[in-house]
């Protein structure tokens, strides 16, 4: 298993507890869901309909203000399981660092995958993969540049799982070219990880493929019908822009207060360099509060956004204690 | 788009009303659903974890009388979906008629696809496939038959999406051989085809290389927290297994009232052979009773069984109208 964000039980075997006493912050999952409402019954008994599938399409489309074929799957990864069927294996290159999915699974398809660390040399690619806004650093890209390298690589997949929170550096609008696919994941801004959704936005020919691998019922009745609620919802997505900005600063304050700098983030986390991430994790842990940190880069750790003001005030505690 | 069951689009395009007015006999699924209840707030908001899949993997296992490795997939359909990638590209065979999902899915993929009436023509395959019991036709197949077909054919999947019924033509006890995969269904028999929840029983390495196409995060945390509730419930599976045949018999009686045959099925459908399958689908559909037929075989109509007394009621008024 690769470590990921979200792995309570590693944070209960080495630091105790169970896991409903940890403040989980090692994601970028917004802790102030989108309300999960009632649910009629045949969202739980029938297989989801064609008209049901077709509505929740068209609300994708409305709220990442695209008029291109949508596809939902289950979560941005099931669509990231899928590129490496969509051309035969060839050469993929990835900006790095970023979201540590891409390589393995492009690899175990045969594809060679090469990590770039500059948006140009992703050039020449048979396959090239941009996380906009990155994860974990926030790096953001210009949409003219990415724009100008759909003719520079056979297809160029621009993932923005962390956009909801900044629509402004979103390809949505643009994403019917050909040469060019961008994933959308539900989960994180809408605070329902656990619902299994997200969304591919293409060409017609691409969407079509991958609808063809995803077969007929790729998601769940709930899926359905949450996403549909939540996407059409503008007045709670502004309000949770809002939000999360501002607590993004405020998360930035408590830090700074703990000695810590800032090396990027999105709405939705926050990258900070600890100068060591170990103790700073450890530090976090001893409160029960979980964060991420990365092997490669031995002083960063990053924090999602604690939920409520208990949560708020148990981070502010382990931040301030020495 | 194949013809499914389930369409209640194209019921109502044809025939009128609105989805809730009809009572959907076309699929195979359980109209007396297994109990939805509560479910905690970490299933919605939550990567499902690790530790959550193991144990319903272990639910599976226990329900399924299996010692084999087990993966948690969004429905069989899902496996289905992955099953062209287990391999290269090779021969092909499918006991038909059959599911009609697995000759388009194979073929997609570059398979050569042939259709076989006999359960020993797929012998030679590099990938078989068998249904049992069988979809729409309910035939079974001896346990010793199918496992000395494993030592002749390449890879041989056991689709027992109908065998929760009818639990003794199950091959699960030796899905760990090589060669063998078998797939379950969680949605018909617990009647909730919305979750979307099946399992493939298997040996380490075709668990292995699935769990990979399949990625971190299948299923949603409803699909974990339910499927683990439906399968530790015994009591209630048998109470469902003893309800399904007396009412399959009861179905039967009607039908035979209507002048219609029994062909096969399973507790959980019926097919009968009505001389006329489009007049008798019209005949059900003029009281919002909808159905399933078969292109190919012009007397064949399958009936799930109806749910409450108050849809037997208006089955039985149906088929009794002249």
């Amino acid at each position: 298993m690769l470590d990921h964000g979200g792995n309570l039980d590693l944070a209960c075997k080495l630091f105790g507890g169970r896991a409903e006493d940890w403040i989980d912050l090692s994601t970028g999952i917004n802790r102030q869901p989108y309300p999960v409402g009632e649910l009629p019954m045949r969202s739980w008994t029938t297989l989801p309909s064609r008209a049901d599938i077709e509505t929740l399409h068209a609300a994708a489309r409305s709220a990442y203000g695209t008029p291109a074929p949508v596809l939902a799957v289950a979560g941005a990864q099931a669509a990231i399981q899928s590129l490496p069927w969509l051309a035969p294996p060839g050469r993929a290159r990835i900006l790095a660092p970023t979201y540590n999915e891409y390589a393995p699974t492009l690899k175990a398809a045969s594809w060679q995958v090469e990590e770039v660390g500059d948006l140009n040399a992703v050039a020449g690619a048979d396959l090239a993969v941009v996380v906009n806004p990155n994860n974990p650093d926030g790096r953001q890209h210009d949409r003219a540049a990415l724009l100008a390298l759909t003719s520079r690589v056979g297809r160029i997949v621009i993932d923005e799982s962390f956009a909801d929170a900044l629509p402004d550096v979103s390809l949505a609008s643009d994403a019917g070219r050909t040469g060019l696919l961008v994933l959308r994941s539900f989960g994180k801004f809408y605070g329902l990880a656990g619902l299994r959704l997200g969304f591919v936005l293409g060409n017609e020919a691409d969407v079509t493929a991958l609808s063809a691998m995803a077969g007929p019922w790729p998601i769940s009745g709930a899926a359905i019908e949450i996403g549909r609620r939540g996407l059409l919802d503008r007045a709670w997505a502004e309000a949770t822009r809002v939000r999360l900005a501002s607590e993004a600063a405020r998360l930035d304050d408590l830090a700074r207060g703990a000695g810590w700098t800032l090396v990027g983030g999105t709405p939705l986390f926050r990258l900070y360099e600890t100068g060591d991430a170990v103790a700073a994790q450890e530090r976090l842990a001893r409160a029960k509060i979980w964060s991420r940190i990365f092997g490669s880069k031995p002083g960063w750790l990053r924090l999602g956004l604690p939920g409520d003001e208990i949560e708020w005030t148990r981070v502010a505690a382990a931040l301030s204690a020495r």
